[in-house]
């Protein structure tokens, strides 16, 4: 693997040695995938039908580490992979995704990621996903087009964390899950656009288990003249909590829209929406110059806190 | 005028010997005006060209009450009525507007009223506009379809007030508000629907003027088997700030969506949109039973607090 490669994968996954230390991992580059392992308590079996895999976390497993980043090298790889993920009764994982793009090249390159999560009776998830682009010398963009299915069986739980920060010229995610009785999901995403950057969020919890509970936590930041749009939604079919909160700090001429929705079809639901658009305020910055800090300073310092 | 007339004009537009004490009014029944004053300060002209009057206010005038109810009280009359509201530079003043119906026939009662009001530089309007029905013997349903339109100038402020606590079968309201240079507009909204009731809430608030800011509250509950959606949309085009808050108790069976959006295109806007469903805390009940009430009475004094 070279430099190039190495610092994807150090970005998207946390790997500082081109793979995992530990646990199951699957690593694809360019399309295809370049080396896999399975634990006892892990199988990853590459699909044979369409290009993907299969993680399979065997019921009542430990808490277990498994990472599958992909990372695209070459300009104009259009790459579209199928994901799932089955884990069992009473399982406990944590998987790593992400995807890192080096385009430095003038063809756009793009991956669009498939992912379905099936989380048996009592299985305990936390699933991070970190995208990232680099390499803007050419005229080629870096494309992230993800889709996660999450289907949560009864008491199972669910956290779900994404993040952009860096170098995705246009992103279109969306995320739909589906809760049984007790089920609880988290999902926690992280964005930052520039420069002419797009990104578009879809997301829709349907809680359908008696008992069950979402709370989403959106935060993210605009800057320059990138566009930004959400679409969090929460259907309440049954006793169950939810709480949305979103939150965009703008900068430069961003744009940004919010078009949450809360649905409640039982009289037991109880759900609430919050969303807050807003420049970061003058007097935060201040508070911080007195204490020595330059004014670029202490945006980055205040944007840090708010993405942390 | 009979006492069912006499009623709704008392439950619509708080008149109680058939017109007001005091001001300019129109009063509308079936389809046609019955009975019209114009003041010194306040003209109303019947428009010649479409069913609806002109309700002119001259700049600069005094608060001034004005009175434009509207009753239904055949059975199968579908009104719709275009008035339009032009408040001069300056002037001060209180619109009640509001349609009562009483249907106990077989066919459907509806009024559409399209209202629309161009507040000169520095005007100051404050509307309330009462919807009610009664007379469900009939199988005939109560329908009222509002459209309101506001063109506010500079340092113009609108304060409305739109309520609808009993008897309406189905409503879709939409307002459309655009606001100039430090406009201000603020919306409460307070409606209740029972049995198989419909309500529709369209809001579109568009913050065009540098230092323009609007203010939504609303207050809604849903009892029994009815449905209520609220699409509050705001959009910030200059250095402005919106705050839109919705809260809704869900009762009986009672279905409730909201699809707020708040959309910011200038760097310096700052939106902020809250929203909750849920049905009463059962300690709020409780904590009102140890103080003597009933379990229904203190779910009343609940919704009367709520909706005041």
């Amino acid at each position: 693997m070279n430099n190039i490669e190495l610092n994807l994968l150090k970005e998207v996954a946390d790997m500082r040695m081109g793979k995992p230390l530990m646990g199951a991992f699957n690593i694809r580059r360019n399309g295809e995938g370049i080396e896999r392992k399975s634990t006892e308590d892990v199988a990853i079996i590459p699909k044979t039908d369409k290009p993907g895999i299969d993680i399979i976390v065997k019921p009542g497993s430990k808490p277990e580490d498994v990472h599958i980043p992909v990372i695209v090298t070459e300009s104009g790889v259009k790459d579209k992979v199928y994901n799932d993920f089955i884990i069992g009764e009473g399982a406990e994982v944590t998987i790593v995704a992400g995807c890192g793009i080096h385009n430095c090249g003038s063809h756009d390159s793009q991956h669009d990621g498939v992912h379905k999560f099936i989380l048996k009776k009592g299985a305990k998830l936390k699933y991070t996903e970190k995208h990232y682009g680099e390499g803007t010398e050419g005229a080629g963009k870096r494309i992230l087009n993800p889709v996660t299915i999450v289907e949560m069986e009864e008491d199972s739980y669910c956290e779900m964390e994404t993040v952009q920060i860096k170098g995705v010229d246009s992103t279109k995610r969306d995320l739909d899950a589906t809760l049984g009785k007790n089920a609880k999901i988290v999902i926690l995403e992280r964005l930052l656009t520039h420069d002419n950057q797009f990104a578009e969020s879809n997301m829709e919890v349907v809680l359908k288990g008696e008992g069950s509970s979402a709370q989403v936590i959106s935060r993210t930041v605009g800057q320059d003249n990138s566009v930004q749009v959400f679409n969090p939604r929460v259907i309440g079919e049954e006793q169950c909590t939810a709480h949305v909160q979103c939150d965009s700090i703008l900068m430069g001429d961003a744009k940004i829209r919010s078009i949450p929705e809360i649905a409640a079809e039982h009289p037991d639901a109880m759900l609430v929406h919050e969303a807050a658009i807003g420049k970061i305020a003058g007097d935060q910055i201040l508070k911080l110059m007195t204490l020595g800090l330059t004014a670029e300073e202490a945006e980055q310092q205040i944007l840090n806190c708010f993405l942390k």
